[in-house]
């Protein structure tokens, strides 16, 4: 038997069929148009999911049952999405409505915590016990497994790293707080630092590479540019890990983790970010050495969403 | 039947007779000279249980087993302290030298994890699913508690919030960081804070009741002339809720738990505490309203570690 994963996002349904070990063997992905309408949206994702299965060449008796990953807030035991600001979703019982279009069963979870499963059941955090995935993107999500468990929360809100503050009374956040993690740690706030820095380094070749329109900035062409030498990038790209590395470190004063895994757009730099924060993680504490998790990167990449999603109905998966 | 809880502090050994439900019927206490060796440590912890046995009246035979909080790093499942510096212990296999000492089952457990497990089991989080417990005193510990299970970590070192950072770069910590939260939020940040503040406020009560000699201010003496609407003391105060706010705010983002306890010497200001907290607490988020946890204080006080400790092999009680 397979399972269907789905990756619900603000602009576009991705769809996989997959195995009960968090395989994938076909998927497939469409674009949805902005301001659709919570049926128009419910209808798309029926006929993604009949199209999948005939790509895939499969009969619906094949599939056991269908995830969805949501990114907002969900209240999975009832099935229901309490609030969802991409799609403007609030209090819609998706998992119910989804039901009776696909003539399949229906599970639905947040999206963060869909990756962080697929993670530990089928990528770089299997046979971990405990492990913390931070999604460092424009903004920065995750979540907490511990002891083969994702931690939800009282809401199902747990894992919300981004908005932990780092630099109290710091930098304002959209969220209304000041100096949270997500003004230090996401792709945003990489741009936003080298923006600052380049202002006083012309001769960086990131401002010949955007021809002094430090707006077209990604944070991709910093992380180049830092590998390949560029002070300007390097100075930026070291004080981006050097708050990256206290993160971790506090994370890991909380919850004493076996690993802490790296995913989201960022994580693309690959070992030239691990190296960077590894070397800035505090190995000592009051004069001993203390432990450290491991810190590795997330390997499943885009494809973790689906993938958890698919997985969430397998056997040995729960959320505490 | 019943069980003997023991807290083991730096320089007491408190004992109690607790009942399966968590309630205290005896106990004592006495102090332990400073620089003992481990063995004769061990002896005396068997003394006072056998003079605690005899103020109850109660044979042997009453006990189902003994428990002992350890002010440091433990492995509960192999019953040895990994490292405890207020007593020179380093892998000291603590169980199994009690047992041939007293002839009854022990078991041991870091003492912060007692206190919560007190608190959860027969205190002020009893009902809660998830819980955080925060000891505010000279340092600052605690514990997580995550349906009924209270999260140790891999290496059981979860729940050192007095080591995660508020201020990334900030005051130098003992530990060898800069900002821990233990420089913002602990009675000796208090302390600090004030000497501070005074520097400027000749005109403080505080001035006056330390006779100029400020190396004399206790947390008490600050809280108390905030209470009593001393200028220089109510500034003190106000800084640090508004620090203690933002770890509070903090922790329900990253756990989102139903309770957060306050404990320890801080937490004996009691509802001036509280409600300056709550007063600081954000209750929204891009805008809209979010779920808070209840704060509230520790209920069982100094005797949270003991009861915990009688605890250890109460039924429901685990650790993740």
């Amino acid at each position: 038997m397979y399972n269907v994963g789905i990756d619900l996002g603000g602009t576009n349904i991705a769809t996989g069929i997959i195995t009960e070990t968090g395989e994938m063997i076909c998927s497939r992905s469409s674009f949805t148009q902005s301001g659709q309408s919570y049926e128009t949206i419910l209808h798309q994702i029926a006929g993604e999911v009949s199209a999948l299965l005939r790509d895939a060449g499969l009969d619906p008796s094949a599939i056991s049952s269908v995830g969805i990953g949501i990114p907002g807030v969900v209240n999975a035991k009832a099935g229901t999405v309490i609030q969802c600001t991409n799609l403007r979703w609030y209090k819609k019982p998706v998992q119910s409505d989804l039901e009776s279009l696909i003539h399949l069963p229906v599970r639905i979870e947040n999206d963060a915590n869909l990756a962080a499963l697929a993670e530990y059941m089928a990528g770089a955090a299997r046979g971990v016990s405990s492990c913390i995935l931070l999604t460092l993107g424009t903004g920065i999500g995750g979540a907490i497994i511990e002891n083969g468990h994702i931690l939800t929360g009282k809401s199902g809100q747990a894992g919300e790293f981004g908005h932990m503050t780092l630099v109290a009374d710091g930098i304002p956040c959209a969220c209304g707080r000041f100096g949270c993690m997500e003004q230090y740690c996401s792709a945003t706030a990489l741009i936003r630092m080298a923006r600052q820095i380049l202002g006083q380094r012309p001769d960086s070749t990131l401002v010949t590479l955007t021809r002094g329109d430090l707006t077209a900035l990604t944070a991709k062409m910093i992380i180049d540019a830092a590998r390949d030498g560029d002070s300007a990038a390097r100075t930026t790209f070291d004080r981006f890990t050097h708050y990256l590395a206290i993160v971790l470190d506090s994370l890991t004063n909380l919850l004493d983790p076996e690993m802490i895994l790296l995913g989201g757009g960022i994580s693309s730099a690959g070992s030239f970010l691990l190296d960077a924060v590894l070397r800035e993680f505090p190995r000592f504490e009051h004069g001993s050495p203390r432990p450290v998790p491991r810190i590795a990167l997330a390997s499943l990449r885009n494809h973790a969403g689906i993938i958890g999603a698919g997985l969430l109905s397998a056997q040995g998966c729960s959320f505490a």
